[in-house]
């Protein structure tokens, strides 16, 4: 079984690396972070370099598909959105944390389908013909999508339970001793307060 | 402001990167991996590489030091121990995640102090004089440490809370959307079904 998690440059750091601990210990998997060329990749605060073993050329049939987000993804960047397309034809789960769900629509993969995003890009995502729902981890066939950056973990302790079992994504949670307490309960813009919410709108460009 | 994240072989990536994603937007804040050498690390799972962009001798005075962890901390790792004493020695915040703390202790830091570790190594780091606690994110003076690599990112909101106030921290903590919802409850040995953490615990060396 092998994991695809593709980076680009400007990737959230967390996104790509809070499934990739959930996942990767699943039986039997090989993980593989894959770029349009393979070697260093920079996230979108600057200050972060993962690197990408291996290049697009070279993974062409993952059976799971990982797309990380980030504060502006590129929906145009043509290869790799084909890419995508290639890899999605034979995946078995084709997932996105964040903003990786705008990645997953540009490239036409979830049209008509339910899907979540970061919360400030669920207009965007509706843009191109995805329903947006309001759940953190939204399954809809083979597509798993979870919400913003720290999402990542639960969609992908979630799909491990799917693939492996109960006892085995409980047995990653424990060893990842996710038990989370938040010093603060602002997770969502249902629950920050307001201005801050207010702000991040403000700072987001109704195109985007 | 200056933030350090030591990188060593068999690091544990999320233990990195969570704290990495809560503390980087602090204001004024400089992120910089490091290791003994710049260049490539890889992490315990041998799928994954982080860049140090610097060595040990380009970073002398951190203003936070922040210690990720992994399954086999190296604690005879001299270059290592000593570069953490001296950073140390100026940091405003030294801190861990999970065995991390392990290091700091190894490096003789956290001796007579309060701490936490991941759940397996807690009675390892009693033997350097320290005295566990069942608390997810430990402050004794200047020392931060947190619980097993998921709470790297309840200790880093915590402590950008106390560094820049709660509004900054509940403001990363909306826009890492970090509203957990694991699917299931079993984040800690309390919690976990008994088989697993049994099965875990015979899989430590007693002398970890």
């Amino acid at each position: 079984m092998q994991i695809a998690i593709v980076l680009f440059d400007g990737f959230t750091a967390l996104d790509a690396v809070g499934p990739f601990q959930a996942l990767s210990p699943l039986p039997g998997a090989e993980t593989v972070f894959v770029a349009e060329q393979a070697g260093p990749v920079g996230d979108d605060t600057g200050s972060l370099t993962l690197v990408a073993r291996k290049s697009f050329a070279e993974v062409t049939r993952p059976d799971i598909l990982v797309v990380p987000g980030g504060p502006d993804v590129p929906v145009h960047d043509e290869a790799l959105l084909d890419w995508l397309r290639t890899v999605d034809a034979a995946t078995t789960w084709t997932t996105s944390v964040c903003t990786g769900s705008l990645l997953l629509a540009a490239a036409g993969l979830l049209k008509g389908r339910e899907a979540t995003s970061h919360w400030l890009a669920l207009d965007a995502i509706r843009e191109y013909g995805v329903t947006p729902t309001g759940q953190r981890v939204v399954f809809d066939g083979k597509y798993v999508t979870g919400a913003g950056v720290s999402a990542g973990i639960d969609m992908g302790l979630t799909l491990a339970g799917k693939i492996a079992g109960d006892e085995h994504a409980q047995g990653v949670q424990l060893m990842i001793e996710y038990d989370p307490q938040p010093p603060y309960d602002a997770g969502s813009p249902a629950k920050a307060p307001s201005v801050l919410v207010e702000k991040f709108r403000a700072e987001v460009p109704a195109s985007s």
